[in-house]
């Protein structure tokens, strides 16, 4: 008898954004006249930039012509994308990656849910609290936690993220083997410093611990003194993989490429405490179960690191953060206070004691905006809002009117 | 301290395909002069059809305007596509497939490997041999086998496909949960009629199995009578699901797209025997750990099945098929038993007594031709060698003269 996999049983019934869309999709009926903003999902609306488009075309180009086709390419990514990756994104921070330490793929989600294939069953895992759900549903199928129960897994440490805490979780007080950190965060928009990310970095060190940096949004910092990468810290490239996405940075939620780093430095251990290499096991898994990112894609990224598409790049990131600062004040003049956006196309708004489902439909109801209701990226968003801003300016205008009337 | 995956140590130490890049280097380096015709991997080596290079450029185009953009589109796939998929690939044959119940991927690669997740550890696992070797590595990895010793995995149900058997495995002595199968076989070539896919899709049945059919060469079946799709055969949406590309039917090795069918009738069981939706598994782990195929992607896989594509389609399979054609008729010419190459792009060629790797180096060594050792995909493949058909036909008709020369 076929089996399954008894652990897809102990994940949460429902999906966070298919709860918002079943509010949505009522409100919508109720009010067929009304036109919603959404500002809710993280994702991007404006064109690719078109250094990329041309790039992208070129390749399709290539795939016509049996003289210039590609049929099956390395698993990992083309050479002349991987070293640009290298030069542009890492040796210009000071941070010592070699192109054969990055594996492209088609997005951070799938190479953030993949990773934690790499270790044992019983390893102990931190993940932050609020949270991108995909870090802990992927260990919850994979086995790693026990029932759900009072909003949280069994087995889970959890760092927490507090107006208290400033929104940047501490150091876990007991051991743990595997640390899941996002910053620019998701969801609330806040940053971490070199010194913040240093006491990480050593305390990874120290415990024999790996850290799973999410570096999705560094693109989005503009403040001079904030690590884009965690490999400006020193000693990172031991006890760091880091995941980068051109989704947020390119417009790329559509075309699909990412990529993680895996330094040739950073070891594993086997049940003897043997050291084992995990850019060894990465590349395994990644030549087994992938098959390397599309030719004409892999074109089309190349072109972010040209003089014309890096000017683009930054113009869309920078209209963008245009967005975030607009709801920023419109926050500020509303009396909320919040964290985020500056560095970062999130913004984290405090309720005031309003549950993060009330605040949502109120807002929903009464402005037609959507927004993301903190609870659902675990308890410390409860009481919490996510802005985005990845809307047209025209639309967050509006949104930001409607919601200062529904309000006043 | 942060613990490898202990499976992972399990797999053999080499890729096939490494081994044979290396050997292949070693010639090139002692022969520098000689030409190498490459009939080894089974990578496509002709231009995209003339269709889908136009819908990928549209589709190229639409990503360069706002109001045609498109971001995170749905992860199971364009319904465009989808409902192309279920018309033209499922009930053009009478196979009762609905659109919802196709997940387009960026390739069977993935979707094979990944597919095993969703089962319990301890499922009693059948795979045939010699086998296309994700099927094994990746349960291997999940830790559901033994050592390797003395070329197996302990704990697989090996299906054994022999000159004996006709290479058509016999349904296993032993009773087993899950069992993959492929048709048109890679490596051998072979296929199955009806009535022998009837015998595994009861066998499913009747033991509550669960049969993944790899059907990614069904484009190059030209028997009117062979089936194309497991779910042509009654009761097998029940049981099965059928993994599909666009790999070698389009030339999409390096574009990346392919599907899979989980039909809503296929049940599997939880601990305590009642029946789990496969259906709801799939699209769970799908949604949490994939984010959809590049819409331009999608949009040139689209055309396959515009009245253009079909007939690019098919002539782009022809032109592999004659090539196997000759390499039947050079292999029966040199006295060789072989099987596939009708309804394959593959010939699987015996060696008459030959070591699989010892015929690999004479082939190299002497015609400057490279096969695939049979060897490689598993003990019963020990003796014989893999040509493939993917290569253009001058090379396919210089390699045959080569081969005639260096055996006579």
């Amino acid at each position: 008898m076929i089996r399954a996999n008894r652990h897809y049983e102990k994940l949460k019934a429902s999906y966070l954004f298919s709860d918002i869309a079943k509010r949505v999709a009522a409100y919508q009926e109720e009010n067929p006249d009304k036109e919603v903003i959404r500002l809710g999902i993280g994702d991007v609306t404006r064109a690719l930039p078109n250094a990329c488009i041309e790039g992208f075309h070129k390749g399709v180009d290539e795939m016509a012509d049996d003289a210039t086709f590609r049929g099956y390419g390395p698993e990992q990514g083309y050479d002349f994308l991987r070293e640009k990756i290298a030069k542009f994104d890492f040796h210009s921070r000071g941070a010592d990656i070699d192109a054969d330490e990055i594996f492209v793929s088609d997005g951070a989600k799938c190479d953030c849910g993949n990773f934690q294939e790499l270790f044992a069953q019983d390893i102990k895992i931190a993940i932050p609290d609020p949270v991108y759900p995909v870090y802990l549903d992927t260990n919850v199928m994979a086995g790693r936690t026990g029932i759900f129960e009072d909003g949280r897994y069994q087995g889970i440490v959890y760092l927490e993220s507090t107006r208290e805490n400033n929104f940047l979780p501490e150091l876990p007080k007991e051991p743990v083997d595997l640390i899941y950190l996002c910053f620019p965060n998701n969801p609330t928009g806040t940053t971490i410093t070199k010194a913040g990310l240093k006491e990480w970095v050593d305390y990874a060190r120290d415990n024999k611990a790996l850290i799973l940096f999410d570096a999705a949004y560094e693109a989005f910092i503009r403040d001079e003194d904030l690590p884009h990468s965690i490999y400006e810290i020193e000693g990172a490239e031991q006890v760091a993989v880091e995941f980068r996405s051109y989704s947020k940075t390119a417009g790329f939620t559509g075309t699909r490429c990412a990529y993680t780093v895996v330094p040739k430095a950073c070891m594993v251990y086997d049940d003897a405490g043997e050291k084992v290499s995990l850019h060894a096991l990465w590349n395994r898994r990644h030549c087994t179960k992938f098959n390397g990112v599309s030719y004409p894609v892999q074109k089309a990224v190349e072109a972010v690191y040209s003089q014309e598409g890096q000017i683009q790049v930054k113009a869309l990131v920078s209209y963008y953060l245009k967005n975030a600062e607009l709801i920023r004040m419109a926050m500020e003049e509303l009396g909320f206070t919040f964290v985020g956006g500056d560095n970062s196309p999130y913004i984290w708004v405090d309720g005031q004691g309003r549950d993060s489902w009330e605040f949502f439909d109120l807002l929903l109801s009464k402005a037609g905006v959507v927004c993301t209701p903190g609870a659902g990226f675990g308890r410390c968003g409860q009481g919490y809002i996510r802005i985005s801003a990845f809307n047209s300016r025209e639309n967050v205008e509006k949104a930001m009117v409607r919601i200062a009337e529904a309000l006043k």
